[in-house]
C-alpha cells in the first residue's frame, strides 16, 4: 500500500469487504462494511492474507455467549499497516505486522517478566470488542454493529487491531507462511519450545494429530527430541506426521485390552518426558498425565475444551509421581519477542511452515475453507484477500 | 555403641523392646521382639530416637489394607549402625544414620538425574516388608511375623533398613534435632527449596500451620521469600508460625462472603507465587490453585488424602492461567545428598529445628507421644529409646 492510498484513508472509515458471521453455523456473507479509524494504541491493517483456526470454526458454531453475532471472524493473518491512531509509535503506516489474539504491551508485570506470556494491562478474556476502548470499529451499510473476534478480526479487507497485540515483521517474509504465526503454528511449536522447555533427547507424547500437535512435534523435533510419539483414532494422520518429526504412533481407537497409557509406557520404558493434550477434552488430561515418566514428566494442555470442564486426576498419583501439570496459551509465547525469532528459524530452514499450508482459496470462497477444515484433511487453509479497497 | 556390643550380636537376632500395634487404633504395646540379622544389602540399627509423624497415627488407625497388623511402626528417627549385611560398603558399624521412607539407591537413572528424587531401583510403596527381599525382620516372642512400616519401623530398639534408606550423618549432631530430618521436617522445607524452588522475594501461601506446613514455611524463609501467608481454621497456629517465618495469616474458617482465594489475590495483588496444599484434602487443591499468580505460579501438594480422592480443576482455568501444578514426595530430596546439606544448615544456625520439638517422652510412654499429636499442641514429639538391649 503506497503513500497516496494512506493519504487517502487516513483518519476516515474505510469501506471494504469483510465475510460476516451472521448466524451459528450459517455461511459466512461477503458484504461491504465501514472500519472506523484506529482510536489511540490502535492500528488499521490492510490484512494481505489470513487463514483458517478451528476456534474460528468453534465460535461460529457458537449459539449462546460467548458466540455473539452479527461478527468478523478470523484471527490468523498478516497485513500491512494503514493508519495508526495516537499513542503508537511501535509501528507505522506501511509496516508489515502480525495480529495476534494474545497481547504483549511490553510494559506490565507479566510482559516484563520472563516467566509469563499473560498480559496484566490488557488480559486476554473472549470479548467481542476492542481491548483498551470495549468498543466495535466495524458496522455495516445499515449502520449496525459487527462485533470483533479474539482482538482479530482478520476477515476483513481492513481491520483495526490495539498495537499490544501487533507485531511488525520483515516484509520479505512469504505472507502466506508467516501468517501461521500468529495463532495456530505459534501455539504449538511455543508449547514444546517456550512452555514444556522440551530437553535435547527427550521423548514426547502428542495426543491429537491436527495442527496444533503437528505444530507441537515440529517444536519438539527443533528441541531436539528423538522420540515423539503421536496418539490420534485417524492413522492416516502418521504419513503426515512424519513430515513434522513424529517418529512414532499409536492408534487410540485399537490399543486392544490396554489403554493408551499402557502401551505408551511399555514403548518409553517407563513414561514419556512429555505429554501433549491437543484434543481438548478434558477427560484425556488424566491419560496424558499417565503417560508421562514419573519423576519428572510434564503434561501440558492446550486442548480448548467446553466451557465448565473439569480436570480429574489421583490426589495419590499427583502426590507420589513427581509429575507436573500446566497450561499453555499461545504456547507460552511472547508475540514480539517470539514471531520474530521463529520467522527467523524459517528463513533458515529450520522451523518448517510449508508443509502446514495445505489449501488456498480466494477471500470470495472463504466459506470452502471452513468446509475444508471440518472434513479433516486440510491443516490450514490461507484466504487470500486479494480485492481492493474503496474508501 | 561399642565394638564389643557389635561383636556380641552381629549375625545373631537380637531380642529387645518394640512398641507393637496389634489392632488398629488400640494403644501400642511394648514387648520383646526378635530382630534378625540383616540380609545383603540391609542395616541393623540400634535407634537413638525417634518422633511420630502424622502418617503413623494414619496407618495405626487404618483398619484394612494397607492397614496390617500387628505392625512395628515408626519412620522418623535416628540410630548407630550395629551391623551390617553383605554387600554393604556405604556404612559400617558404629556410624550415626538417619533412615528415611524414601530410598536412594544411587544407581538408577533417577538417583542418577538431577531431576528425581524416586528411585527405581526400590520404587517406594506402602509394604509391609523390606523393600529388597519382601519379607520381615520382625517377630514376636510366640515366632508371629511383625509387619514393616515404610521401610523403616523405628518403635523398636533395633530394626533393620535396608541400605538405600540409609543416610550416614555427622554424630556429633543432637540426635533430637537430626531424627526430624528423617520425614516430616525434609518433606516441608524440601517443598519449597529442592520441589518448588522458591526464589528469593516471592510470595508463598501454606494451607495447613501444620508441622509440615510450617516446615514448609521454614524452607520458604530459607530461600528468602518474603511474604509468608499462613491459612488455616485455627488462628492460634498463626502465633506459632511466625517463628517459621510467617509473615501473615488467614482464618480459612472466617472470611466473610470472600473465598480464601478472593481474600489471598488481594492480599498478593493478583496472587502468590506458590502455593502448598499441606492439610491433604484434595477439594483444597483448586483453592490453592486459585490462590496463585497468573503467569507463573506453581500449586504444590503435599497432603495425603484418602486413596481414591481425586483432585479437580477447571479446564479453562489450567489453559488459560499460565499455571503449574506438581507433587512433592519427601520435599523432592535425594535422601543422601540433601539431608547432610540440611543438617550443616542447621549447624550453620540457618534451618531451625529446636523449634519443631515441642514435646519429648520416654519409650515406655510412646503411647502419650499419639495423645500429643492427636490433641494438636504438638508439632514433633521426640521418643527416646533409653532402655539397652539384650541380645
Amino acid at each position: 500500500m503506497d503513500d497516496k492510498s494512506s493519504s487517502e484513508t487516513r483518519g476516515n472509515p474505510i469501506r471494504c469487504r469483510a465475510a460476516v458471521s451472521r448466524k451459528p453455523g450459517e455461511p459466512l456473507v461477503i458484504e461491504e462494511v465501514m472500519v472506523a479509524p484506529p482510536m489511540a494504541h490502535e492500528v488499521r491493517i490492510r490484512i494481505i492474507c489470513t487463514s483458517l483456526c478451528h476456534s474460528d470454526i468453534t465460535f461460529w458454531k457458537l449459539k449462546d455467549f460467548p458466540g455473539i453475532f452479527p461478527r468478523i471472524l478470523g484471527h490468523e493473518a498478516i497485513g500491512v499497516v494503514e493508519s495508526v491512531g495516537e499513542d503508537v509509535d511501535e509501528v507505522s503506516e506501511g509496516d508489515t505486522v502480525i495480529p495476534t489474539f494474545m497481547p504483549d504491551c511490553g510494559d506490565c508485570v507479566d510482559c516484563r517478566s520472563k516467566k509469563s506470556n499473560l498480559c496484566s494491562k490488557l488480559p486476554f478474556k473472549v470479548s467481542p470488542w476492542m481491548p483498551r476502548h470495549e468498543t466495535s470499529r466495524f458496522t455495516d451499510l445499515k449502520g449496525e454493529v459487527l462485533y470483533h473476534f479474539l482482538f482479530v478480526s482478520s476477515f476483513s479487507e481492513y481491520t483495526v487491531v490495539d498495537v499490544a497485540h501487533v507485531t511488525k515483521i520483515d516484509p520479505s517474509i512469504a505472507p502466506n507462511r508467516a501468517c501461521l504465526l500468529s495463532c495456530g503454528v505459534s501455539t504449538g511449536v511455543g508449547a514444546a519450545w517456550r512452555t514444556a522447555n522440551v530437553e535435547k533427547g527427550s521423548t514426547v507424547v502428542i495426543f491429537g494429530l491436527g495442527s496444533i500437535g503437528l505444530a507441537v512435534a515440529e517444536g519438539a523435533r527443533l528441541c531436539g527430541a528423538t522420540k515423539i510419539i503421536g496418539v490420534d483414532l485417524n492413522p492416516d494422520k502418521f504419513e503426515n506426521g512424519k513430515k513434522f518429526g513424529v517418529t512414532d504412533f499409536v492408534n487410540s481407537g485399537n490399543c486392544g485390552d490396554k489403554s493408551v497409557s499402557q502401551v505408551i509406557n511399555e514403548m518409553t520404558d517407563g513414561g514419556a518426558d512429555y505429554c501433549f493434550e491437543c484434543v481438548g477434552m478434558a477427560s484425556l488430561v488424566h491419560e496424558a498425565y499417565a503417560c508421562c515418566r514419573k519423576g519428572w514428566g510434564k503434561t501440558i494442555v492446550l486442548g480448548v475444551d467446553k466451557p465448565g470442564s473439569k480436570l480429574s486426576l489421583s490426589s495419590f498419583e499427583v502426590l507420589h509421581s513427581g509429575k507436573s501439570l500446566m497450561g499453555s496459551l499461545f504456547g507460552g509465547l511472547k508475540a514480539k519477542s517470539d514471531i520474530p525469532i521463529l520467522l527467523k528459524k524459517y528463513l533458515d530452514k529450520e522451523l518448517q511452515l510449508d508443509e502446514f499450508v495445505t489449501h488456498e482459496v480466494r477471500f470470495d470462497d472463504i466459506n470452502k475453507a471452513f468446509d475444508l477444515l471440518i472434513e479433516g484433511n486440510c491443516l490450514r487453509c490461507v484466504i487470500w484477500m486479494d480485492k481492493q479497497v474503496s474508501s
